[in-house]
């Protein structure tokens, strides 16, 4: 079989250029910080024409945006069906994403661009890490399970790695995000027991 | 006795193009964003020779932390002697602060301009939040109390209170805060008397 060109692929083209602007923004990110990001600058690192960036993504928050909602997309853990270990698999993900070079670089992209972009960006944000953890919940939920409510995983999960992880304190681990979730999930066992001993 | 001018009084004119410089900061994070803020435009609002905010603050970045130093220092609750009470109050006061206009503007500016600035501002942030914790925690171990430490406190009250700033959570008022207080103290309360009981 003879090799096609990949540009005459639905998609192809579209595809490489969208992976090269993004590969261009991480690495421009890691290298001189989110806010050094901008479009002639991402252009020239992907080898793209500026116009097809700017036709594409608009802005340069817009593309870090993007960039940032694939990075969270991509390799979320599978559920293993027990509440506990698929809450603290989904914690320690989060922390490898927002720790690894550029993490939290993208999470301030969208806290700090412009401030129209930025209502838009945080919502996006919240919304991905919600959904995150939403899937686990449910899934325990529907085996009825009783689970603590999103907004208690946000507060006692999500909330301290997100500042330990900004403010770079010590010890801010993998065991760490686990506890965080062990103690959560105590705290509703304690409860649920509590609740069925009123019952008797 | 003759009005005096209040150039000729040492640190009279420095204190007020200070104070002029501040609100000006201050004005201007509130209608344009703490992105917005430059040196010129901020000397154009006080009424000042951009030279000498220049000579005093070198760059925006470190002028818009000795904006948000001020704001955080300035009106910090006394103790009361209750440490429930103290945390309490200290959680409401950071939450108030955080919430008035431009408030996590000011978060948002040491956490996100220059890279090279970003560390400095992010210690002197956190270094900031904990001293106002850190008083009643200090205050009440010298009483003989049983405290959390430090860490859980930014992890269970302080954590929590910035993430739904940023984010925008509904719901996330003066007896949320109190609340948070309430958990981390109830729970430490629980951990003493269980060790009391097995020390029996």
């Amino acid at each position: 079989m003879p090799a096609k060109s990949k540009d005459s692929r639905p998609g192809g083209r579209s595809a490489r250029v969208r992976a090269a602007v993004h590969r261009a923004v991480v690495d421009l990110v890691q290298e001189a910080g989110a806010d050094k990001v901008t479009i002639p600058a991402v252009a020239r690192r992907a080898g793209v024409n500026p116009s097809s960036v700017y036709r594409r993504w608009g802005t340069a928050s817009a593309l870090l945006a993007d960039v940032a909602a694939r990075r969270q997309d991509e390799e979320t853990p599978e559920l293993v069906g027990d509440l506990r270990q698929d809450l603290e698999r989904v914690a320690v993900w989060t922390l490898t994403d927002l720790s690894r070079p550029g993490g939290v670089a993208f999470f301030r992209a969208e806290v700090a661009p412009d401030v129209d972009d930025r209502k838009a960006g945080l919502r996006a944000c919240l919304e991905r890490v919600s959904a995150r953890f939403r899937a686990p919940l449910e899934a325990a939920a529907r085996r009825g399970e009783t689970t603590p409510s999103l907004e208690r995983v946000l507060d006692r999960v999500v909330a301290p790695l997100y500042f330990r992880v900004v403010f770079s304190i010590p010890g801010t681990d993998e065991s760490f995000a686990r506890g965080l979730v062990a103690e959560l999930c105590d705290a509703v066992d304690a409860g649920a027991a509590g609740m069925a001993r009123g019952q008797r």
